[in-house]
Protein backbone atom coordinates (compact mmCIF):
# COMPACT_ATOMS: atom_id res chain seq x y z
CA UNK A 1 0.00 0.00 0.00
CA UNK A 2 1.30 3.36 -1.15
CA UNK A 3 -0.71 5.85 0.61
CA UNK A 4 -0.18 9.86 -0.61
CA UNK A 5 -0.23 12.94 2.19
CA UNK A 6 -0.27 16.23 0.68
CA UNK A 7 2.09 18.74 2.22
CA UNK A 8 1.77 22.84 2.26
CA UNK A 9 4.90 23.91 3.93
CA UNK A 10 3.88 26.19 6.69
CA UNK A 11 5.72 29.78 7.62
CA UNK A 12 7.04 28.94 10.50
CA UNK A 13 9.07 25.92 8.71
CA UNK A 14 11.23 28.01 7.28
CA UNK A 15 14.60 28.95 8.77
CA UNK A 16 17.18 32.19 8.13
CA UNK A 17 18.29 29.89 5.45
CA UNK A 18 15.16 30.28 3.27
CA UNK A 19 14.24 27.21 3.30
CA UNK A 20 12.36 24.40 5.20
CA UNK A 21 14.01 23.44 8.30
CA UNK A 22 15.68 19.88 8.11
CA UNK A 23 13.54 18.95 11.92
CA UNK A 24 10.36 19.41 10.27
CA UNK A 25 10.60 16.43 7.55
CA UNK A 26 10.38 13.94 10.76
CA UNK A 27 7.15 15.75 12.19
CA UNK A 28 5.78 15.26 8.04
CA UNK A 29 6.81 11.74 7.82
CA UNK A 30 4.32 11.41 11.35
CA UNK A 31 1.41 13.10 9.30
CA UNK A 32 2.32 10.40 6.71
CA UNK A 33 2.61 7.58 8.88
CA UNK A 34 -1.16 8.69 10.58
CA UNK A 35 -2.31 8.97 6.48
CA UNK A 36 -1.27 5.36 6.56
CA UNK A 37 -2.97 3.95 9.62
CA UNK A 38 -5.70 5.72 8.95
CA UNK A 39 -6.15 4.80 5.87
CA UNK A 40 -5.80 0.85 7.07
CA UNK A 41 -8.34 1.54 9.27
CA UNK A 42 -6.26 2.07 12.61
CA UNK A 43 -5.91 5.25 12.86
CA UNK A 44 -3.67 6.47 16.05
CA UNK A 45 -6.74 7.14 18.82
CA UNK A 46 -7.97 3.80 17.85
CA UNK A 47 -4.45 2.13 18.33
CA UNK A 48 -3.93 3.99 22.11
CA UNK A 49 -7.77 3.24 22.82
CA UNK A 50 -6.44 -0.81 22.35
CA UNK A 51 -3.50 0.01 25.03
CA UNK A 52 -0.85 0.39 22.37
CA UNK A 53 1.53 2.92 21.16
CA UNK A 54 4.57 3.36 18.72
CA UNK A 55 8.06 4.61 19.32
CA UNK A 56 10.24 5.50 17.55
CA UNK A 57 13.84 3.77 17.81
CA UNK A 58 15.42 4.38 14.47
CA UNK A 59 14.99 7.48 12.20
CA UNK A 60 17.05 7.83 8.86
CA UNK A 61 16.66 11.24 6.68
CA UNK A 62 18.63 12.02 3.40
CA UNK A 63 17.69 15.74 1.98
CA UNK A 64 18.11 15.49 -1.87
CA UNK A 65 17.10 19.45 -2.17
CA UNK A 66 15.73 22.07 -0.43
CA UNK A 67 11.64 22.45 0.05
CA UNK A 68 10.39 25.92 0.02
CA UNK A 69 7.30 28.26 1.13
CA UNK A 70 4.95 28.26 -1.36
CA UNK A 71 5.83 24.43 -2.73
CA UNK A 72 3.41 21.22 -3.08
CA UNK A 73 4.69 18.69 -2.08
CA UNK A 74 3.28 14.52 -1.64
CA UNK A 75 4.66 12.52 0.74
CA UNK A 76 4.54 8.98 -0.24
CA UNK A 77 4.70 6.49 3.08
CA UNK A 78 4.80 3.42 2.27
CA UNK A 79 5.08 -0.13 5.07
CA UNK A 80 8.52 -1.66 3.97
CA UNK A 81 9.26 -4.29 6.82
CA UNK A 82 8.12 -5.60 9.96
CA UNK A 83 8.46 -8.08 12.54
CA UNK A 84 5.95 -8.50 15.47
CA UNK A 85 7.62 -6.00 17.85
CA UNK A 86 9.00 -3.37 15.18
CA UNK A 87 7.47 -1.74 12.00
CA UNK A 88 9.96 -0.15 9.13
CA UNK A 89 8.21 2.70 7.07
CA UNK A 90 9.66 4.43 3.97
CA UNK A 91 8.77 7.87 2.99
CA UNK A 92 9.54 9.74 -0.19
CA UNK A 93 9.03 13.58 -0.62
CA UNK A 94 8.54 15.16 -4.26
CA UNK A 95 8.18 18.65 -5.06
CA UNK A 96 5.19 20.20 -7.87
CA UNK A 97 7.77 19.64 -10.02
CA UNK A 98 8.07 15.75 -9.56
CA UNK A 99 11.35 16.27 -7.88
CA UNK A 100 12.57 14.36 -5.36
CA UNK A 101 12.88 16.36 -2.08
CA UNK A 102 13.55 14.11 0.73
CA UNK A 103 13.51 10.48 1.51
CA UNK A 104 13.72 8.69 4.47
CA UNK A 105 12.91 5.73 7.14
CA UNK A 106 11.44 4.87 10.58
CA UNK A 107 11.75 2.12 12.54
CA UNK A 108 9.37 1.65 15.30
CA UNK A 109 8.61 -0.48 18.19
CA UNK A 110 5.33 -1.68 19.69
CA UNK A 111 4.51 -0.63 23.11
CA UNK A 112 1.97 -1.04 25.92
CA UNK A 113 0.24 1.98 27.72
CA UNK A 114 2.79 1.75 30.09
CA UNK A 115 5.71 2.13 27.63
CA UNK A 116 6.48 -1.86 27.46
CA UNK A 117 7.59 -3.88 24.59
CA UNK A 118 5.08 -5.79 23.19
CA UNK A 119 5.08 -8.02 20.42
CA UNK A 120 1.77 -7.21 18.05
CA UNK A 121 2.12 -10.69 16.52
CA UNK A 122 1.68 -12.45 19.55
CA UNK A 123 -1.16 -10.20 21.55
CA UNK A 124 -2.97 -8.51 18.56
CA UNK A 125 -3.01 -11.04 15.55
CA UNK A 126 -5.30 -8.74 13.84
CA UNK A 127 -3.74 -5.48 13.67
CA UNK A 128 -0.59 -7.68 13.24
CA UNK A 129 -2.22 -9.23 9.84
CA UNK A 130 -3.76 -5.51 8.77
CA UNK A 131 -0.53 -4.78 8.79
CA UNK A 132 0.67 -7.79 6.99
CA UNK A 133 -1.32 -7.25 4.30
CA UNK A 134 -0.44 -4.02 3.46
CA UNK A 135 3.37 -4.01 3.00
CA UNK A 136 5.24 -3.04 0.19
CA UNK A 137 7.03 -5.55 -0.99
CA UNK A 138 9.88 -5.65 -3.40
CA UNK A 139 11.09 -1.74 -1.87
CA UNK A 140 14.38 -1.27 -0.86
CA UNK B 1 9.70 38.16 43.10
CA UNK B 2 11.50 38.55 39.51
CA UNK B 3 12.82 35.37 37.92
CA UNK B 4 15.28 35.79 35.22
CA UNK B 5 16.18 32.84 32.35
CA UNK B 6 18.60 33.37 30.11
CA UNK B 7 17.46 32.39 26.21
CA UNK B 8 19.66 31.57 23.69
CA UNK B 9 18.08 31.77 20.37
CA UNK B 10 18.10 28.18 17.89
CA UNK B 11 18.88 28.44 14.30
CA UNK B 12 15.56 26.38 13.85
CA UNK B 13 13.54 29.29 16.04
CA UNK B 14 14.30 31.21 12.71
CA UNK B 15 12.20 31.41 10.00
CA UNK B 16 12.64 33.04 6.11
CA UNK B 17 12.53 36.61 7.40
CA UNK B 18 15.62 35.90 8.88
CA UNK B 19 14.33 36.62 12.47
CA UNK B 20 13.11 34.65 15.22
CA UNK B 21 9.50 33.44 14.44
CA UNK B 22 6.79 34.87 16.45
CA UNK B 23 5.49 31.40 17.40
CA UNK B 24 8.49 30.93 19.36
CA UNK B 25 8.07 33.85 22.41
CA UNK B 26 4.72 31.57 24.11
CA UNK B 27 7.44 29.08 23.95
CA UNK B 28 9.76 30.99 26.18
CA UNK B 29 7.35 32.51 28.10
CA UNK B 30 6.75 28.94 29.23
CA UNK B 31 10.26 28.40 29.99
CA UNK B 32 10.55 31.53 32.07
CA UNK B 33 6.94 29.65 33.53
CA UNK B 34 9.05 26.97 34.71
CA UNK B 35 11.72 28.23 36.30
CA UNK B 36 9.41 30.72 38.56
CA UNK B 37 7.64 27.46 39.94
CA UNK B 38 11.08 25.95 40.08
CA UNK B 39 12.63 29.06 42.07
CA UNK B 40 9.55 28.97 43.99
CA UNK B 41 10.14 25.45 44.82
CA UNK B 42 6.97 24.24 43.16
CA UNK B 43 8.61 23.05 39.70
CA UNK B 44 5.90 21.60 37.22
CA UNK B 45 6.66 18.01 37.90
CA UNK B 46 5.66 18.15 41.47
CA UNK B 47 2.74 20.07 40.81
CA UNK B 48 1.53 17.23 38.47
CA UNK B 49 2.05 14.76 41.05
CA UNK B 50 -0.28 16.58 43.52
CA UNK B 51 -2.51 16.05 40.71
CA UNK B 52 -2.53 19.38 39.39
CA UNK B 53 -2.27 21.23 35.98
CA UNK B 54 -2.36 24.22 34.53
CA UNK B 55 -3.53 25.27 31.50
CA UNK B 56 -3.85 28.69 29.18
CA UNK B 57 -6.53 30.41 28.84
CA UNK B 58 -5.25 33.55 27.69
CA UNK B 59 -2.49 34.88 25.79
CA UNK B 60 -0.99 38.48 24.99
CA UNK B 61 2.36 39.24 23.01
CA UNK B 62 3.36 42.35 22.06
CA UNK B 63 6.28 41.85 19.50
CA UNK B 64 8.71 45.60 20.03
CA UNK B 65 11.29 44.59 17.60
CA UNK B 66 13.27 41.46 16.07
CA UNK B 67 15.42 38.47 17.98
CA UNK B 68 18.11 37.36 15.88
CA UNK B 69 19.83 34.19 16.43
CA UNK B 70 23.14 34.57 17.69
CA UNK B 71 21.52 36.99 20.75
CA UNK B 72 21.92 36.71 24.41
CA UNK B 73 18.33 37.23 25.56
CA UNK B 74 17.19 37.70 29.12
CA UNK B 75 13.57 36.80 29.67
CA UNK B 76 12.07 38.36 33.33
CA UNK B 77 9.13 36.82 35.25
CA UNK B 78 6.58 37.91 37.42
CA UNK B 79 3.57 36.54 38.97
CA UNK B 80 1.55 40.02 38.67
CA UNK B 81 -2.02 38.45 39.63
CA UNK B 82 -3.86 35.44 40.86
CA UNK B 83 -7.21 34.42 42.51
CA UNK B 84 -8.26 30.89 43.90
CA UNK B 85 -8.38 29.30 39.91
CA UNK B 86 -6.36 32.04 38.06
CA UNK B 87 -2.64 32.52 38.08
CA UNK B 88 -1.34 35.84 35.48
CA UNK B 89 1.78 36.12 34.93
CA UNK B 90 4.07 38.47 32.64
CA UNK B 91 7.30 38.57 30.38
CA UNK B 92 9.47 40.88 29.53
CA UNK B 93 12.60 39.99 27.50
CA UNK B 94 15.56 42.28 26.56
CA UNK B 95 18.57 41.94 24.07
CA UNK B 96 22.22 41.82 25.03
CA UNK B 97 21.59 45.81 24.49
CA UNK B 98 19.37 45.92 26.85
CA UNK B 99 16.91 46.55 24.67
CA UNK B 100 13.30 45.48 25.04
CA UNK B 101 12.45 42.69 22.62
CA UNK B 102 9.22 41.49 23.68
CA UNK B 103 6.42 41.71 26.25
CA UNK B 104 3.30 39.76 27.22
CA UNK B 105 0.86 38.35 29.74
CA UNK B 106 -0.61 34.84 30.16
CA UNK B 107 -3.31 33.71 32.07
CA UNK B 108 -3.61 30.25 33.19
CA UNK B 109 -6.21 28.09 35.14
CA UNK B 110 -5.78 25.57 37.55
CA UNK B 111 -7.24 22.33 36.76
CA UNK B 112 -6.93 18.57 37.90
CA UNK B 113 -5.65 15.55 36.82
CA UNK B 114 -8.77 15.15 34.73
CA UNK B 115 -8.44 18.71 33.29
CA UNK B 116 -11.23 20.09 35.37
CA UNK B 117 -11.01 23.82 36.80
CA UNK B 118 -10.14 23.40 40.59
CA UNK B 119 -10.25 26.16 43.34
CA UNK B 120 -6.27 26.03 44.62
CA UNK B 121 -7.31 28.31 47.92
CA UNK B 122 -9.85 25.74 49.07
CA UNK B 123 -7.81 22.62 47.57
CA UNK B 124 -4.14 23.59 48.07
CA UNK B 125 -3.64 25.78 50.51
CA UNK B 126 0.15 25.88 50.67
CA UNK B 127 0.24 26.09 47.05
CA UNK B 128 -1.82 29.22 46.69
CA UNK B 129 -0.18 31.11 50.18
CA UNK B 130 3.43 30.47 48.53
CA UNK B 131 2.32 31.76 45.26
CA UNK B 132 0.65 34.96 47.18
CA UNK B 133 4.04 35.24 48.80
CA UNK B 134 5.66 35.75 45.59
CA UNK B 135 3.16 38.09 43.45
CA UNK B 136 5.04 41.05 42.61
CA UNK B 137 2.97 44.02 43.06
CA UNK B 138 2.80 47.62 41.91
CA UNK B 139 3.83 46.28 38.72
CA UNK B 140 1.74 47.02 35.26
CA UNK C 1 -14.70 37.62 3.05
CA UNK C 2 -14.41 34.64 5.11
CA UNK C 3 -11.76 32.32 4.36
CA UNK C 4 -11.98 28.83 5.87
CA UNK C 5 -9.02 26.30 6.41
CA UNK C 6 -9.15 23.16 7.84
CA UNK C 7 -6.43 22.34 10.33
CA UNK C 8 -5.66 18.60 11.19
CA UNK C 9 -3.78 18.55 14.48
CA UNK C 10 -0.30 16.53 14.44
CA UNK C 11 0.20 14.29 16.74
CA UNK C 12 3.48 16.85 17.42
CA UNK C 13 1.34 19.11 18.61
CA UNK C 14 0.48 17.14 21.32
CA UNK C 15 2.05 17.96 24.90
CA UNK C 16 1.82 15.58 27.87
CA UNK C 17 -1.08 17.00 29.32
CA UNK C 18 -2.82 15.15 25.79
CA UNK C 19 -3.93 17.85 24.33
CA UNK C 20 -2.53 20.49 21.58
CA UNK C 21 0.05 22.87 22.97
CA UNK C 22 -0.83 26.58 22.95
CA UNK C 23 2.35 27.84 21.27
CA UNK C 24 0.51 25.67 18.16
CA UNK C 25 -2.25 28.08 17.65
CA UNK C 26 -0.32 31.17 16.13
CA UNK C 27 0.96 28.56 13.65
CA UNK C 28 -2.55 28.19 12.75
CA UNK C 29 -3.08 31.47 12.56
CA UNK C 30 -0.30 32.01 9.98
CA UNK C 31 -1.42 28.88 8.07
CA UNK C 32 -4.89 30.60 7.74
CA UNK C 33 -3.65 34.24 7.30
CA UNK C 34 -1.84 32.61 3.88
CA UNK C 35 -4.93 31.10 2.57
CA UNK C 36 -6.36 34.73 2.80
CA UNK C 37 -3.70 36.23 1.45
CA UNK C 38 -3.75 33.55 -1.45
CA UNK C 39 -7.76 33.44 -1.81
CA UNK C 40 -7.00 37.71 -2.48
CA UNK C 41 -4.53 36.32 -5.27
CA UNK C 42 -2.03 37.89 -3.09
CA UNK C 43 0.14 34.90 -1.63
CA UNK C 44 3.13 35.19 0.40
CA UNK C 45 5.73 34.77 -1.90
CA UNK C 46 4.14 37.29 -4.47
CA UNK C 47 4.43 39.73 -1.90
CA UNK C 48 7.83 39.15 -0.92
CA UNK C 49 8.91 39.24 -4.54
CA UNK C 50 7.33 42.86 -4.83
CA UNK C 51 9.66 43.81 -1.57
CA UNK C 52 6.79 43.43 0.73
CA UNK C 53 6.89 42.13 4.40
CA UNK C 54 4.09 41.57 7.62
CA UNK C 55 5.83 41.32 10.83
CA UNK C 56 3.42 40.20 13.88
CA UNK C 57 3.57 43.37 16.43
CA UNK C 58 1.01 42.06 18.75
CA UNK C 59 -1.33 38.62 19.19
CA UNK C 60 -4.37 38.03 21.29
CA UNK C 61 -5.10 34.54 21.68
CA UNK C 62 -8.45 33.01 24.05
CA UNK C 63 -8.43 29.13 24.95
CA UNK C 64 -11.99 27.85 25.03
CA UNK C 65 -11.56 24.27 25.29
CA UNK C 66 -8.99 21.76 24.23
CA UNK C 67 -8.01 19.78 20.70
CA UNK C 68 -7.16 16.72 20.64
CA UNK C 69 -5.17 14.85 17.98
CA UNK C 70 -7.58 12.99 16.01
CA UNK C 71 -9.96 16.30 15.89
CA UNK C 72 -10.96 17.59 12.64
CA UNK C 73 -10.51 22.00 13.04
CA UNK C 74 -11.79 24.47 10.82
CA UNK C 75 -9.93 27.79 11.20
CA UNK C 76 -12.14 31.03 9.89
CA UNK C 77 -9.75 33.75 9.05
CA UNK C 78 -11.03 37.32 8.86
CA UNK C 79 -9.54 40.54 7.76
CA UNK C 80 -11.27 42.93 10.42
CA UNK C 81 -9.34 46.44 10.38
CA UNK C 82 -6.44 48.18 8.77
CA UNK C 83 -4.54 51.07 8.26
CA UNK C 84 -1.77 51.72 5.64
CA UNK C 85 0.73 50.66 8.06
CA UNK C 86 -1.57 48.33 10.17
CA UNK C 87 -3.50 45.02 9.12
CA UNK C 88 -5.57 43.17 11.44
CA UNK C 89 -6.85 39.84 11.18
CA UNK C 90 -8.86 37.73 13.51
CA UNK C 91 -9.26 34.16 14.16
CA UNK C 92 -11.98 31.14 15.38
CA UNK C 93 -11.09 27.94 15.60
CA UNK C 94 -14.19 25.26 15.68
CA UNK C 95 -14.04 21.36 16.03
CA UNK C 96 -16.05 18.84 14.29
CA UNK C 97 -18.91 19.22 16.38
CA UNK C 98 -18.64 23.22 16.02
CA UNK C 99 -17.64 24.12 19.33
CA UNK C 100 -15.14 27.34 19.80
CA UNK C 101 -12.33 25.69 20.63
CA UNK C 102 -10.04 28.83 20.14
CA UNK C 103 -10.05 32.40 18.97
CA UNK C 104 -7.63 35.23 18.33
CA UNK C 105 -6.26 38.05 16.60
CA UNK C 106 -3.13 39.85 15.09
CA UNK C 107 -1.97 42.63 14.55
CA UNK C 108 0.48 43.21 11.57
CA UNK C 109 2.84 45.87 10.21
CA UNK C 110 3.99 46.16 6.48
CA UNK C 111 7.59 46.17 6.39
CA UNK C 112 9.78 46.38 3.26
CA UNK C 113 12.20 44.07 2.56
CA UNK C 114 14.69 45.91 4.78
CA UNK C 115 12.17 45.00 7.56
CA UNK C 116 11.58 48.67 7.72
CA UNK C 117 7.93 50.34 8.26
CA UNK C 118 5.79 50.94 5.09
CA UNK C 119 2.68 52.86 4.46
CA UNK C 120 1.14 50.53 2.05
CA UNK C 121 -1.66 52.70 1.01
CA UNK C 122 0.94 55.19 -0.44
CA UNK C 123 3.09 52.52 -1.81
CA UNK C 124 1.20 50.13 -3.26
CA UNK C 125 -2.57 51.24 -3.59
CA UNK C 126 -3.36 48.23 -5.86
CA UNK C 127 -2.79 45.93 -2.89
CA UNK C 128 -4.34 48.38 0.13
CA UNK C 129 -7.55 48.35 -2.38
CA UNK C 130 -7.38 45.00 -2.70
CA UNK C 131 -7.25 44.45 1.16
CA UNK C 132 -9.92 47.03 1.87
CA UNK C 133 -13.07 45.17 -0.60
CA UNK C 134 -12.02 42.11 1.91
CA UNK C 135 -12.51 43.72 5.28
CA UNK C 136 -15.22 41.72 6.92
CA UNK C 137 -17.47 44.97 8.15
CA UNK C 138 -19.50 44.67 11.66
CA UNK C 139 -17.44 41.91 13.52
CA UNK C 140 -16.02 42.67 16.57
CA UNK D 1 37.55 18.22 20.91
CA UNK D 2 34.33 17.21 22.91
CA UNK D 3 31.48 20.01 23.13
CA UNK D 4 28.64 19.70 25.94
CA UNK D 5 25.78 21.33 26.10
CA UNK D 6 23.21 21.08 28.87
CA UNK D 7 20.08 20.45 27.64
CA UNK D 8 16.98 21.01 29.49
CA UNK D 9 13.72 19.44 27.94
CA UNK D 10 11.05 21.94 27.66
CA UNK D 11 7.40 21.29 27.81
CA UNK D 12 6.23 22.37 24.50
CA UNK D 13 9.02 19.34 23.68
CA UNK D 14 6.47 16.47 25.33
CA UNK D 15 4.03 15.18 23.68
CA UNK D 16 0.52 13.01 24.84
CA UNK D 17 3.01 9.87 25.30
CA UNK D 18 4.14 11.68 27.55
CA UNK D 19 8.23 11.83 26.59
CA UNK D 20 10.34 14.18 24.68
CA UNK D 21 8.57 13.69 20.98
CA UNK D 22 11.27 12.76 18.46
CA UNK D 23 11.44 15.40 16.54
CA UNK D 24 13.25 17.60 18.99
CA UNK D 25 16.62 15.57 19.04
CA UNK D 26 17.61 17.08 15.82
CA UNK D 27 17.18 20.60 16.86
CA UNK D 28 19.12 19.33 19.97
CA UNK D 29 21.77 18.45 17.68
CA UNK D 30 21.84 21.82 16.07
CA UNK D 31 22.30 23.38 19.53
CA UNK D 32 25.49 21.27 19.97
CA UNK D 33 26.49 22.06 16.39
CA UNK D 34 26.28 25.69 17.26
CA UNK D 35 28.19 25.35 20.49
CA UNK D 36 30.77 22.99 19.04
CA UNK D 37 31.27 26.02 16.29
CA UNK D 38 31.35 29.00 18.52
CA UNK D 39 33.86 26.96 21.07
CA UNK D 40 36.06 26.45 17.87
CA UNK D 41 35.70 30.48 17.58
CA UNK D 42 33.88 30.08 14.49
CA UNK D 43 29.68 31.00 15.51
CA UNK D 44 27.61 30.53 12.85
CA UNK D 45 26.82 34.51 12.63
CA UNK D 46 30.57 34.03 11.11
CA UNK D 47 30.35 31.76 9.00
CA UNK D 48 27.32 33.60 7.40
CA UNK D 49 29.41 37.05 7.05
CA UNK D 50 32.16 34.95 5.70
CA UNK D 51 29.28 34.34 2.86
CA UNK D 52 29.24 30.16 3.79
CA UNK D 53 26.19 28.11 4.95
CA UNK D 54 26.43 24.44 6.05
CA UNK D 55 23.00 22.25 4.61
CA UNK D 56 22.05 18.92 5.77
CA UNK D 57 22.33 16.30 3.80
CA UNK D 58 21.62 12.82 6.21
CA UNK D 59 20.33 12.87 9.78
CA UNK D 60 20.50 9.50 11.21
CA UNK D 61 19.08 9.24 14.95
CA UNK D 62 18.97 5.99 18.14
CA UNK D 63 16.19 6.50 20.33
CA UNK D 64 18.04 4.52 23.48
CA UNK D 65 15.52 5.03 25.80
CA UNK D 66 12.72 8.27 26.44
CA UNK D 67 13.72 11.84 27.74
CA UNK D 68 11.16 13.34 30.18
CA UNK D 69 10.51 16.87 31.54
CA UNK D 70 12.15 17.35 34.29
CA UNK D 71 15.49 15.43 33.29
CA UNK D 72 18.49 17.21 32.83
CA UNK D 73 20.34 16.36 30.09
CA UNK D 74 24.02 16.38 28.32
CA UNK D 75 24.83 16.54 24.79
CA UNK D 76 28.13 15.68 23.74
CA UNK D 77 28.68 16.95 20.00
CA UNK D 78 32.10 15.68 18.07
CA UNK D 79 33.73 16.62 14.73
CA UNK D 80 34.11 12.57 13.55
CA UNK D 81 34.57 13.06 9.76
CA UNK D 82 35.20 15.81 6.87
CA UNK D 83 36.53 16.40 3.19
CA UNK D 84 36.46 19.67 1.41
CA UNK D 85 33.00 19.86 1.30
CA UNK D 86 31.16 17.43 3.92
CA UNK D 87 31.35 17.61 7.72
CA UNK D 88 29.90 14.67 9.84
CA UNK D 89 29.24 15.25 13.81
CA UNK D 90 28.42 13.03 15.88
CA UNK D 91 25.90 13.15 19.14
CA UNK D 92 25.66 11.10 22.45
CA UNK D 93 23.12 12.23 25.03
CA UNK D 94 22.73 11.28 28.17
CA UNK D 95 20.44 12.27 30.95
CA UNK D 96 21.04 12.93 35.00
CA UNK D 97 21.44 9.05 35.97
CA UNK D 98 24.21 8.43 33.18
CA UNK D 99 22.38 6.69 30.80
CA UNK D 100 22.33 7.10 26.90
CA UNK D 101 19.19 8.42 25.75
CA UNK D 102 19.98 9.09 22.46
CA UNK D 103 22.82 9.46 19.90
CA UNK D 104 22.90 10.22 16.32
CA UNK D 105 25.26 11.42 13.24
CA UNK D 106 24.59 14.39 10.90
CA UNK D 107 26.48 14.95 7.65
CA UNK D 108 26.01 18.75 6.14
CA UNK D 109 27.46 20.33 3.19
CA UNK D 110 29.32 23.49 2.91
CA UNK D 111 27.07 26.05 0.91
CA UNK D 112 28.22 29.52 -0.89
CA UNK D 113 25.15 32.38 0.22
CA UNK D 114 23.57 31.41 -2.97
CA UNK D 115 23.28 27.80 -1.52
CA UNK D 116 25.69 26.74 -4.28
CA UNK D 117 27.73 23.42 -3.28
CA UNK D 118 31.44 24.86 -2.13
CA UNK D 119 34.96 23.30 -1.33
CA UNK D 120 35.65 24.77 1.81
CA UNK D 121 39.38 23.21 1.58
CA UNK D 122 40.03 25.29 -1.44
CA UNK D 123 38.23 28.32 -0.44
CA UNK D 124 38.58 28.83 3.57
CA UNK D 125 41.40 26.99 4.01
CA UNK D 126 41.75 28.83 7.18
CA UNK D 127 38.49 27.45 8.39
CA UNK D 128 39.44 23.93 7.01
CA UNK D 129 42.35 23.65 9.04
CA UNK D 130 40.38 24.60 12.56
CA UNK D 131 37.87 22.15 11.84
CA UNK D 132 40.74 19.52 10.83
CA UNK D 133 42.43 20.21 14.18
CA UNK D 134 38.92 19.56 15.99
CA UNK D 135 38.51 16.23 14.29
CA UNK D 136 37.98 13.43 17.61
CA UNK D 137 39.47 10.74 16.39
CA UNK D 138 38.95 6.98 16.59
CA UNK D 139 35.37 7.54 17.40
CA UNK D 140 33.12 4.95 15.37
Amino acid sequence: MRVVTKIVPRYQETDKMGVIHHSVYPVWYECGRGDFCRALGMPFPEIEKRGLAQALVELNVRYHRPAYYGDELELVTRLTGMTGVRLIFTYELRNQNGELVNSGQTTLAWLDDKLRPLNIKKRHPDIYGLLLAAIDAGCE
